[in-house]
């Protein structure tokens, strides 16, 4: 797929044209005097290793206030915003309490895994800049989220008894889907304190995994297990086509 | 549901919470002083009101350079940079290139709609201040996306000819469902330059509708038509139910 081929020269224009300070396209071109004002769009940015029990205990608890994606960025950039102070102060968390629901109640991507690819984009940078692994990395969480039974957290004072929360496997990034298992399973409704607890656990889950991947990324150990499932499969996708498409997944148009 | 809830009293809760600067459940509490430096979550943000067509064409231009999510943000915000100032030039508008492909090629929520649902949030500010414009902003433009024939916005200089983009209707916000009735009915490949032009082009038309409805409510008209969809199914979801339950949709467990 052409806007995620990670090829070197296409990494490498873009790049480019980031540092030169025009953007190609721009209707308004970026000076370089502007461009040296918008430090928020130089990566990576500064990051220091960060407690992963920690992280999830803040994302456990920022969940009952700006549910799951506000929860994951805040989790870890409120810690960041103390530890070392800008780009953090200037990012406006709070502002992505939309992501709850899958996006205001619609069940698309789980709003813990876009707060996830939006801290590991933001923190490691674009490709844009010639670095993959910002986005790898919000493809690897993906990956894993999709394949592992979820909650793994357990918080140090949970709000509802471990034993009333089941573990299940979504096989999709979608909230719907990972939410309707659960609640399938669990035989609970959205309202429930049960559901609730397990939207906040697993928020607390996937922050905990960023921090170990992102430490290990500080540490200059991160090898990306991330891919691009568009590359595959010749259209954007998840990986359980049967799920919707039963036993006859239509196959993409060649048209080049 | 309960943390897409609009009562008055959560409202207010949470605006209290956030007015007072000790947000509830925080480990790290915000203290007053604190409180006064993050000033970009201070909400609404200061808006002037834009020209829908030029801010389409920035998008569509935008797109060939960061695709479809970072497109819609740069269109609004690369503006109000120019015409505002702060704190739009603190916003690291480039780090969103991974919602590309319903984020990073998964097909989740296509790009262009991430990208506006950040931009209205942004703006009007999240319903954790006791104003829910921003979220049911975001969700109008989901549901008028999956009901209009798209792409709507046709550029004035486009690198495919308009004959050759025929239209789709996605009922779906998904990148994967949207993308693909769109290489079906085209017949061109994921990778063809019409697929490109056709999410170029779409994205321009997010923004030129996004615009239209910003600037709607910089004038005190805007009168939401968004609706959060979990409140009416019980759980998180889109409203094209039987497009993969086929006629087996089944009812959400109630527990309480």
């Amino acid at each position: 797929m052409s806007q995620i081929d990670l090829s070197k020269r296409e990494l490498f224009k873009g790049a480019g044209a980031l540092l030169i300070g025009v953007a190609a396209g721009r209707l308004l071109p970026v000076s370089k005097a502007e461009a040296k004002k918008i430090k928020v769009e130089k990566w990576p940015w500064p990051y220091v290793k960060l407690d992963p029990t920690e992280t999830a205990e803040l994302a456990y608890r920022e969940w009952y206030r700006i549910f799951c994606g506000g929860a994951v960025i805040s989790s870890v950039f409120s810690q960041l915003r103390q530890k070392v102070g800008e780009p953090y102060k200037s990012f406006p968390i709070d502002g992505f309490m939309f992501a709850e629901g899958g996006i205001a109640g619609w069940g698309t991507i789980c709003g813990a895994l876009l707060g996830a690819n939006i801290v590991a984009n933001l923190v490691i940078g674009p490709r844009i800049t010639g670095v993959a692994d910002g986005e790898l990395m919000g493809s690897e969480i993906m990956e894993w989220y999709t394949e592992t039974k979820l909650p793994t957290y357990i918080p140090k004072n949970p709000k509802v008894p471990t034993k009333d929360i089941p573990l299940t496997v979504s096989n999709s990034p979608l909230c719907h889907i990972s939410v309707g298992k659960w609640m399938k399973k669990a035989k609970k409704s959205l309202h429930s304190p049960e559901r609730r607890d397990r939207c906040a656990r697993l928020t607390a889950s996937v922050a905990y995994h960023l921090v170990e991947l992102l430490n290990q990324w500080k540490d200059g150990k991160y090898e990306t297990e991330g891919e691009i499932p568009s590359s595959e499969f010749e259209i954007t996708a998840q990986y359980n086509c049967e799920e919707c498409h039963l036993s006859k997944v239509p196959s993409p148009p060649e048209s080049e």
